[in-house]
């Protein structure tokens, strides 16, 4: 977590202390699963998606806790999808991170069926009265002060990202699209489907569960949507130009896939071009907010010039 | 469909049509996977559990409108939980229903993300206001008739019984329990779990979204949870003595794989007499409801007497 900002490191501790909470414990009875879904979550991922819920939240209401569930769901969804894509029947990842991947470490079937179990985790808990059982600071907030109406919509914003008109499609269309060279508007697409659906989504979700407006809904989604394509957009470049001991992984692997990416279609300048204008207009966007939006203006700047 | 009673074929028809409604059409971008969850979705699934839930709400109310999203949801669901059980890595089943099974016809990276968008799909049709696009005659009595509260509720049963404390953990035992000769109780777990949680999730949303009191509530439910551990049981008293032709598979599959089932454990005599046992108490939680009950007592005789 070196190089991120004070409060996106704060939120992304009190991510990390309520996702253990939401998970089954290790030695749950059947046990295996838990382990993998438990090894997968803390196998050292960014928390990019529920930091930026968090401070989505931030902007509107001084109390963030009631957010604390649905920024748990997004990191679970996200963790999910990494599960499935990394199976060898899709990407065939062997690492992630630095370490094997869940179904190097638990097998195929246990990989497929934590990352089902983790999709399926996110809506118990953004449905739950009480999304953990015992001592839990959080979900007493978050059932008594967000009205029903709100979960609701949380939900769908959170659902319909990730399905087969966000997340997936984006996902279907990366792997069809490999060794075949598309045009620019199928790499948007993917770019804008596969990373910025979630993120999106997730701004959304924090700009309705801290109170925002309508405003800010199509605002932050909008700076959220451009976040997740600079998202992949800059990991494509760190493929190429990256630090491989920083990332866990080998480099080169997009080129070798001939995987549809803007690299490939453009170069690296042209790349680097569209970047720097992603930054400029995602900027623009948390101008309104002036300083309130410093946190999410730091993380920002992490993304698009991150090294790993 | 054939043997179902009336009131049984009315709901399945109208489930047919609504989870039709649903679905993005085949030749929405990208193609594949919209064929591919299509696919399964229309491979003749008998509906058992759409038809449990619209029945149950039936006990409560006389519009059911209001209970199909609910009712095409775990249908999507119990559809993806097939398309993942067969895939290489778990079941690796070529056939089900006399067709080939969804790996078989759009590889096993569509597969997999097909399943993940049905279960994704769930959850967008339960918190959506207005679950299809177009001329839906479903979801404006939805959106307008049931209090979010209840819809948070309804989720939050659904999530559950899919999740690693029920479907999931029901599948992951099973797995782990081939050939391991296990006792009674991992027996029960497996037919609980895997196959009585979804069942008893749809009668519990059935009665919220009916109306019905919390009392219905934990009596219906218990009446699902008996339906489906004797589903299973009744699925592997088949596997040895069924009508191959009408299950369009082949038989005799449990033992070759040594499945850990009553039959395995217990002999065919003994697991008839628990059949019959789970029927009896069946029918008495039904007792109080009278003739209303009556499409659910034939569905019961069919899911403990049925030949396929």
């Amino acid at each position: 977590m070196k190089n991120h900002p004070e409060r996106f490191k704060k939120q992304v501790a009190l991510v990390e202390q309520a996702m253990d909470l939401y998970l089954p414990a290790e030695d749950c009875y059947p046990e295996n699963i838990h382990k993998a879904m438990r090894y997968s979550v803390f196998a050292g991922g960014k928390r990019i998606r529920p930091a930026l819920l968090l401070l989505a939240a931030e902007l509107f209401t001084e109390s963030t806790s009631q957010a604390v569930p649905a920024a748990c769901a997004v990191e679970f969804i996200h963790t999910y999808s990494l599960i499935h894509d990394d199976l060898p029947a899709m990407d065939d990842d062997a690492y992630r991170r630095g370490q094997p991947t869940c179904h190097k470490v638990y097998g195929e079937a246990i990989a497929i069926l934590a990352g089902d179990a983790l999709l399926t985790l996110a809506f118990e808990i953004l449905s739950s009265r009480n999304p953990a059982a015992g001592p839990d600071p959080f979900s007493p907030a978050y059932a008594l002060h967000v009205a029903p109406e709100t979960r609701l919509r949380v939900i769908y914003e959170i659902a319909r990202s990730s399905g087969v008109n966000g997340m997936i499609g984006g996902q279907v269309v990366d792997m069809e699209s490999e060794g075949k060279n598309p045009g620019q508007e199928v790499i948007a697409y993917i770019n804008q489907k596969k990373t910025g659906a979630l993120i999106e989504a997730s701004l959304r979700a924090g700009v309705l569960l801290g109170g925002g407006r309508e405003e800010d809904l199509s605002r932050l989604g909008r700076f959220g949507s451009l976040l997740g394509e600079a998202f992949q957009l800059v990991d494509d470049l760190l493929d190429v130009q990256g630090d491989r001991d920083k990332m866990g992984k080998a480099g080169g692997m997009d080129a070798q896939r001939e995987k549809a990416t803007y690299v490939a279609a453009q170069g690296l300048q042209k790349t680097m071009d569209k970047r720097d204008e992603l930054y400029r207009q995602a900027m623009l966007l948390l101008a309104p907010y002036g300083d309130a939006a410093r946190a999410l203006q730091e993380i920002t700047g992490f993304v698009f010039y991150r090294d790993y």
